[in-house]
């Protein structure tokens, strides 16, 4: 499934066998057969992927700290995952949006598993032609192909099993307290850290594909959000007082969204809904829902198996809604 | 909204305006400000469209039979509608599939209305990634891009709603009695004349865009069909013992799906699915449905407003079923 490895990358694995110590150019050119010359010219192009290499003269060269860029073959190293980010990585320093990148991956026939990273959007995009700040480096942009043999109308429930996923992977790296509010927004204390876009293209039985768009704020702090954002959102860096390597989460996204998506694929919608539900908090609470031109109001009875909100009108009026804004009322 | 008219546009008006009556060169010439040599290249061009313009060294030309081809300025002439088929028309004497394209169109921003229209399909295709029979010249291969407000399980209604539209064109301008097969097949006397592939894109929330292609067995005759579609397909050649001019039956179906379309976006699903139980005589029949890898077996109680058929089953079970292959039983 890899693609052949570069001699960059060979020599980058080169580097990272050593373990923070010093290995000679000499060394390195040996064992890459390639010249000295050679060996710099590689050592520069990883400087400019953000890697810090030191060079001594008399010792080589030493690997002192990896990149912070999402590249590929960082978050394939190690990443325990059968399908997604083992396909393709298409991997942008910028672009207008991963999940355009991703369509136009899929309308070109991408396989199952296809990941697009980009370190910043320019158009970075949130549900209903919402904008989402997506600054260089400084959160995860990431979007992911599926094509799941289901019917159009299961599909929803896939923006809910990536919200699991998200959730999921922060609370494992980082425990913080992690709350789904529906239909895909990951909250920590009633603020916004991460947002899920889905696109689906669907015949009238069949899926075609599903592109699942995660936008995660990891490294911005709270003077670096525009304005009209600082109370509604936050970063993994603001709840935890540290950055953190986007790639850890990146990876461990992936592996939750595999685990979720072969549950899906297994054993119907059903278990991903449960553990939604448990990371949700809804089922019970009077809310108010926008919806296109529609205001729905009530009390949330459930989700059920197509990812449908039921609410309850004050009339006893049964709803069933697909998406929209909510608002939680207090009683 | 109409393209700039060509010089060759202009001079077929020229020639249309004398209603089978000669015109020389000459005062073609003067009409069009152009010169005798640039007229003769451009009847040369309309030959090569299909027309059949006769020359005389006397007389000057005369225009005997329009072309037969689908042509764009043909389809447009005298249509009776506001937007589909008043935008662009994309035109191709052979092309993959005009599903295929029209996806393309609308990824790149198409307009609704946007409307592609090929002579011949090399991958002709049906639903559930079956393949239709689509000869040079003989069939209506088109696809129509819409971009409705409506939330994506109102999608299929659309489906059903293109059946309508052709079906309602056929029965107009043929006085056939026509039938509608569930989900989207249009039958003549239990044979299929024409079949609806509806592709869709949308958010969770959000339909982007929603293609709908047709494909009609005009002019095809029975030795003319493969040999293990003679005794499923029919034509309107087969059925009329007829000829009958493309161009006449698109525009009627560009009309009635505007009308449709108009009345759905207006007063929402219950009108077309008024119509469509009509035609359709399924209410109450005990049939087959295979989807996937699912069988359901029972009778038909109701289609629902999100285009579902729902079926009981003999232990009087419900199920609501999105698409599938129907087969009647006979009781």
């Amino acid at each position: 499934m890899n693609r052949a490895m570069s001699t960059k990358d060979q020599l980058l694995i080169g580097l990272k066998r050593r373990k923070g110590a010093w290995i000679s150019g000499e060394a390195l050119a040996q064992e890459m057969a390639i010249s000295r010359s050679a060996v710099w010219k590689h050592i520069c192009a990883l400087k400019d992927e953000g890697y810090v290499v030191e060079s001594s003269r008399k010792k080589g060269y030493l690997l002192r700290e990896l990149s912070s860029l999402l590249l590929p073959n960082e978050i394939q190293e190690g990443l325990n995952t059968n399908v997604f980010g083992k396909r393709k990585i298409a991997y942008f320093t910028q672009t207008d949006s991963t999940n355009l990148r991703a369509k136009d991956l899929a309308h070109e026939g991408a396989p199952e598993g296809t990941v697009v990273v980009a370190e910043k959007q320019i158009q970075g995009r949130g549900r209903r032609g919402r904008s989402w700040f997506s600054p260089l480096g400084e959160g995860i942009y990431a979007s992911i192909i599926m094509r799941p043999l289901i019917s159009p109308n299961e599909a929803p429930g896939l923006t809910l099993m990536a919200s699991v996923a998200v959730a999921e992977a922060i609370q494992t790296l980082t425990s913080l307290n992690v709350h789904i509010k529906w239909p895909n927004d990951i909250m920590i204390y009633g603020r916004k850290v991460a947002g899920i876009l889905t696109e689906i293209s669907t015949e009238m039985d069949r899926v075609d594909y599903v592109i699942v768009g995660l936008g995660m704020n990891v490294n911005i702090s709270h003077e670096n959000f525009p304005p009209d954002l600082r109370d509604k959102a936050t970063s993994i860096l603001m709840e935890t007082g540290k950055t953190f390597p986007r790639v850890t989460l990146l990876r461990a996204y992936l592996e939750e969204h595999e685990k979720y998506y072969e549950l899906f694929t297994l054993n119907g919608f059903g278990p991903v809904l449960n553990r939604w539900k448990q990371l949700a908090d809804i089922i019970g609470r009077r809310i108010t829902v926008d919806l296109m031109e529609h205001r729905y109001t009530g009390e949330v009875l459930d989700i059920d198996r197509e990812g449908f909100l039921i609410l309850r009108d004050h009339e006893g009026r049964m709803q069933r809604i697909i998406s929209g804004d909510v608002t939680l009322l207090n009683d």
